[in-house]
C-alpha cells in the first residue's frame, strides 16, 4: 500500500515540520500519492496478463525519462533544465572514462549499466528532492514501489526473466552502496551535478548555485573523479574572477573542498 | 582537412544534384563546414597541452548530447523532439532487456556501451539526416573527424588511454556492423525510432510518420526486437482505428512488415 502525501502544495511546503505520524492520518483524508513537485502520481501499472503488451508498456514508460525534469534546478531559476535521461547518459559515458587500476579493480561495464538504472524509478515518481518535504523513507518507498511495478507487472513474463534480474540486481546494488561499483556511480552522480552547475553558471549567469557544490564535491571518493572536480572548481573560480565576483562566489562555498569529507572520515 | 559544405541553406537544398567534385571548389569559396540543419560547425577542439583541461573539455562536450536535437522529427512538424542523449539512453536500457540465448550469444554490457557511443559524434556535428543533402561519405567523414578530435585532442593524454581505446573500439565496431552486438545496436536504433514515432502520433496526432516505419521495421533482425515491433505496430493500428483512419494509415505503410527485408534476404 503506497504511503500518501498530502495533495495541496501549500500543505506540502509545510511537510518538514509535520511529524511523520501525521502522514498516516493524511492517507485517510486525501488518498492521493504525490511524487516530485507535489504532482499526483498515476496508479502504478498492473499487468494486463499479456506479456507482449506489458513489455511494450515498459518501452513506452522509458519515454518518461525524456519528460521528467531534474527538479533541483527548477528552484534555482534555471530557465532550461536537464532531463533524467541526459543525467544518466552523461554519467554512463563518464563511467567509460575511468581507467583500469589494479589497486582499485572495477567492473566498468557494470558501472555503466548501474548509472543507467540508478534513477529509473524517476520515470514514474519524478525527481523528488529533499527540499520538497517528502521524508527520505517515503521517497525510498515510492521508488521501490515504482521498481516493483516495472519489474513484476511490466517485465513479469517468462521472456523478461533476464531483464528483470539485471535491473533488480543493479538497482539493489546501487541502493545498498556497498560495492566499489556502486560507490563510483554515486561519485558520478555528484560530479555530474557539479558539472551541470558550472555549465549553468556560465551560460545563464546564475549566482546562487554554491549549494550544489557544497553538497557534492566534498563527498567525492575516487581519485580520478576528484581530479576532474578539482579542475572544474578551478575553471569555476576563473569564470567568476573574469566577472569580478571571485571572492563572493568562493565565500559561498564555505570552504568546501573536493574530497574533504572523505579525507576527514579517513583521519587524513 | 575537413570537407566543406556550402554555407547558404539554399545551396544546401540543391546539394543532391551537385556533382561531388563541386564540393572541393566550394571549399575555396566558403571555407565553412556545415553540420546538421545547415549550421556552421565550430572548428574541432585542439589539445591545450594540459591533460586535465582537455579532459574537462570532453566532460563539457557531453553536454551537447542534451542540446543536440534528433533532426528527422523537425521536418515532420513535431513540436517537441527528442535529444540525442535520450535516444541513446533508451537504446541502452533496451539492450539490457535482451534475454540470453545460447543460440545467439551476445555480450549485453558491450551492446549497452555501444548504444551510448554510436551517436557520440553528434555532440559535435549534430544529427545529419539523408534529406539534408549532405552526401553519406561527407557525413561519415565529419563524424570521423569529430571522433578523432574527441579521442586524440580531448582524451589524448596518458591518463585517458583506457577511455580512448574503449570509445574507439566501440565506435569502430558499430560502424563496421559485422558483429552480432553491432547488429543488435542497429536494430535498437531502428526500433527506438519506431517507438518514438508511435508516441508522437498518439500525443500530437501527426499523420505523416509512415516513412519512419517503412524505413525501420522491415530491417529488424533480432527475434525479440521483431516481437516488440510487431506489438507496437498492432498498437498503432488500433490507435488509428480508434480515430477512424485505420485504412489510410495502413496504406501509408505500403505493405511494409516487421523483418520483411531480412526474411527476403534470407530467401524466406
Amino acid at each position: 500500500m503506497p504511503i500518501a502525501i498530502p495533495a495541496s502544495p501549500s500543505k506540502l511546503d509545510k511537510m518538514n515540520s509535520i511529524h511523520i505520524t501525521k502522514v498516516a492520518q493524511q492517507v485517510e483524508e486525501t488518498n492521493k500519492v504525490l511524487g516530485a513537485g507535489g504532482k499526483e502520481l498515476p496508479a502504478p501499472y498492473k499487468s494486463s496478463g499479456n506479456e507482449a503488451l506489458d513489455t511494450l508498456a515498459f518501452l513506452h514508460l522509458l519515454e518518461q525519462l525524456k519528460v521528467q525534469k531534474r527538479s533541483g534546478w527548477i528552484r534555482e531559476g534555471v530557465s532550461y533544465f536537464p532531463r533524467v535521461s541526459y543525467h544518466m547518459c552523461r554519467m554512463a559515458l563518464m563511467a567509460m572514462m575511468i581507467p583500469q587500476d589494479p589497486l582499485r579493480p572495477l567492473d566498468i561495464p557494470r558501472c555503466v549499466m548501474m548509472a543507467l538504472v540508478h534513477d529509473l524509478a524517476e520515470a514514474h515518481v519524478g525527481d523528488i528532492t529533499p527540499v520538497e518535504g517528502v521524508p527520505a523513507h517515503v521517497k525510498h518507498q515510492l521508488e521501490e514501489e515504482a521498481m516493483d511495478s516495472f519489474l513484476n507487472e511490466m517485465l513479469g513474463g517468462d521472456g523478461n526473466k533476464d531483464a528483470r534480474e539485471r535491473f533488480r540486481s543493479l538497482w539493489d546494488e546501487y541502493e545498498a552502496r556497498e560495492t566499489p561499483e556502486s560507490k563510483l556511480v554515486k561519485d558520478l552522480d555528484r560530479v555530474e551535478l557539479a558539472l551541470q552547475a558550472v555549465e549553468y553558471e556560465r551560460s545563464q549567469d546564475i549566482r546562487t548555485l554554491s549549494p550544489f557544490f557544497v553538497g557534492s564535491i566534498p563527498n567525492l571518493e575516487h581519485p580520478v573523479i576528484q581530479k576532474w572536480a578539482e579542475t572544474l572548481m578551478e575553471e569555476r573560480r576563473q569564470l567568476w574572477a573574469s566577472r569580478g565576483r571571485e571572492k563572493e562566489e568562493q565565500d559561498g562555498l564555505g570552504g568546501a573542498k573536493v574530497g574533504d569529507k572523505v579525507k576527514k572520515a579517513n583521519g587524513v
